[in-house]
């Protein structure tokens, strides 16, 4: 039961190379997206044989698994409540993706590709709309109670339409990196303020 | 120079197989995208020899070319100002397409792949995406003059904004069908109505 001399170190290497075919995975689905990405040039890239990755990762399927599950961490890391996110952080966010081009195209790419009800990426995509929208209706809703989204708009309609502007922005922005997101984002929410009622409010 | 006996029914033979040809084309990008769908494929769902469909259609690229080249004529025949469409007819065009949820999903696949510079499909998506904003940016331009829209929004945001929603709208129905495409367009249209002003309009 002796520990093997060296293991810490071991452990470290494990580590990093399960990164570094995490990052080169994110890089090759990225190019070409899942279906189009071979096992073989992952490996390939990472310089390891296709059995050598296949000891950290059984095969493509949970590199994308993995891919999907550190990208959800993340949202949920950075943004709370699940990686749903309040409308009025939504322009914070598109500034966050404008910095990461590489984890937009990747998701603009896998989220077209998981349409197909039999890829792979169908059901994660499936649940992360479902959850978001339902997540940004309840936003939507308290934002009316609150006095800052006019009250008269269906809030899952608006949950609807705001996810679809942040996907369809940044598949623009993607083939022209010039538009500015952020402004189109502001835009949108600005219109949907109350107006500026001149009466007397009831409380 | 003498035609061939047969002639007509030869020529009537080959667009027949070209029709087939593309039909199948459009039926294998749809589900594999276009980087992952082979020649091979096509050539065998449609009952040819590879060297067969080449002969029609030289390879791959220019299955891909044929088929954005009928729908760019498809859209211009049925919207008129070469495919660009009036932000007041966007609820019909929503409403089209809910009808054709293969033609969605595929040009939801062949945007998300063009994305990446190397695609095939990068110049085309670039022109498009370019060529539908400034055309929509000019309707919502003659909107505001007409005060059918708000004047003080920003009318390239709001060309922007309308695409953007039009495509993220097709990737959540691709998901959901259950979704009312066209009332979350509807909302979007709605709200950027001019508000009623009770005051004196100045001529």
């Amino acid at each position: 039961m002796k520990r093997p001399a060296g293991s810490r170190g071991e452990y470290a290497k494990t580590a990093q190379r399960r990164q570094d075919i995490l990052r080169t995975a994110v890089e090759v689905f990225t190019e070409r997206g899942y279906e189009a990405s071979s096992f073989r040039e992952i490996a390939a890239r990472v310089g390891m044989s296709e059995t050598g990755v296949a000891f950290h990762f059984g095969g493509k399927a949970a590199l994308l698994a993995a891919v999907l599950e550190i990208r959800g961490e993340q949202d949920a890391a950075r943004w709370g409540g699940g990686g749903v996110i309040a409308p009025d952080r939504l322009t914070e966010l598109v500034a966050h993706n404008a910095g990461q081009p590489g984890m937009v195209q990747l998701f603009t790419k896998l989220a077209a590709e998981g349409t197909s009800k039999n890829s792979r990426a169908h059901p994660f995509f499936t649940d992360r709309y479902d959850k978001i929208r339902r997540g940004t209706a309840d936003h939507v809703r308290a934002s009316q109670r609150d006095g800052r989204t006019r009250a008269d708009l269906d809030p899952d309609l608006v949950a609807q339409v705001l996810i679809a502007v942040m996907d369809g922005l940044q598949v623009q922005w993607l083939y022209d990196e010039s538009l500015d997101m952020a402004a189109a984002m502001d835009l949108l929410l600005s219109t949907w303020l109350p107006p500026h009622t001149p009466g007397p409010v009831t409380a």
